[in-house]
């Protein structure tokens, strides 16, 4: 619910993680922060049931920037959310997943602390988790894995990630963001490193959404599962021995639907 | 809002993450999920305030084994995930944070799968997202991190886990769970592998709970930072160039408050 009284005289700015797209995903706090919300800043892939939770009052921008736009249209998100704040609202930026992971949180919120204005982070289910529970796997289960690495297949330089090449340890379960593009160089690194080709692999597609596919392989036919997959929507990949257990389908409820 | 329609012929197994402590970082479905159970098995460090979610009716049970107990309570909140089920009773197993990460919920859907009852996993916020929340910094800033790596400090066999000491590239982010005990020899191999002695480091205890402590710091005094934070709690290590941003109690809502 929005109250009036939340149109305060000195705005703010709430960077909010959306998880993986499906609404009942958001926190709790997530969904009260954003019902009370002036103007909102989504991305792409944030999905449009959770931006239709903020009051119908509420301004909406989208901010999306898919591929390699580049620093004029971060900039301008800078200045959107400085502008609004400093005209007395209260800002929710939205971002998919958890907004402190592979998102370019720690830019908005150093320019923001520049402009003095308040900014607070709400967390959110990031992709690692939705695919982990999607197929009903521990990511760190005790007998295959120790660790977690949750690597990016997109850096700002371009070509691979420095983190791709250490991911080869036999006891760690690997998440890649944003990889479907690299997944050749990804799988081709993991097996020089050691890694067997049949350690199990999934990768995902719209994780959450009415378009999700999860495909479940293991490192020798990743490339080709992958292309099977709409390179439009956004990919995660998991590599490693706790996946062998993954059960797509059969153990969450299919997409869409809720459980009881 | 309980419903008695839910206590159908067939009872299941709800794996739900309880979050880092305040209620308000469930998320939505957590919520709903816990509002309907009819049997609560609890962890340690779940608070009260998420068990009381639960309807009154609801039976709770305390299953927590601080430390090192070992196989045989394991055991024992297995046959009460099955009984319970087998009596038609909707469980909600709640464990603290994700139940995917360092928890043993890979084990519990084994044997839930294995005695064909239907077990779905509803994913939590971590304690890693809940400390970058804390002190709002991005774990994956682009100029300084690519990756990030969760790891535990706990291992079956004792002693440091594998992942520890290839965990020293520059452009990672380390989160480390339950990692106070080991926690000088994790800073000795961060050091030996290279990792500059002012490297910021943080260590957070009872993130979210009103016990509430963040310290930061850097690699050089990391293990005397620990020392300082009450060793019962649950206590969190953060290593990385991302956490030079670190602003604790400035950021965000002081513990037990509440944002407007």
């Amino acid at each position: 619910m929005r109250s009036e009284a939340r149109i305060a005289a000195s705005g703010r700015v709430s960077l909010v993680g959306a998880g993986p797209g499906d609404p009942e995903l958001l926190t709790v706090k997530a969904l009260r922060v954003l019902e009370a919300a002036d103007v909102v800043l989504f991305d792409d892939l944030v999905s449009a049931d959770i931006v239709d939770l903020a009051p119908p009052a509420a301004r909406r921008i989208a901010v999306g920037k898919r591929g390699y736009r580049g620093g004029c249209s971060q900039a301008r998100i800078h200045a959107l959310l400085i502008s609004h704040a400093r005209r007395g609202r209260h800002v929710v930026r939205l971002k998919s997943g958890d907004p402190l992971i592979f998102g370019r949180a720690g830019e908005e919120i150093a320019v923001l602390r520049a402009a003095g204005i308040e900014v607070e982070v709400v967390p959110g289910i990031t992709a690692a988790l939705a695919l982990g529970a999607r197929v009903g796997c521990s990511l760190t289960h005790r007998d295959h894995a120790q660790a977690l690495r949750l690597v990016t297949g997109r850096v700002r330089e371009g070509g691979l990630p420095a983190g791709f090449a250490a991911a080869g340890a036999d006891n760690e379960t690997l998440v890649v963001y944003m990889g479907a593009r690299q997944v050749a160089a990804l799988a081709a690194e993991l097996l020089q490193h050691g890694r067997l080709p049949a350690t199990p692999a999934l990768a995902a597609v719209a994780l959450g959404g009415t378009r999700e596919v999860v495909w479940c392989g293991n490192l020798a036919n990743l490339v080709a599962g992958v292309a099977t997959l709409d390179p439009a929507g956004p990919i995660v990949i998991g590599v490693g021995e706790v996946f062998r257990a993954a059960r797509p389908g059969s153990v969450m409820p299919a997409p869409g639907t809720r459980a009881a």
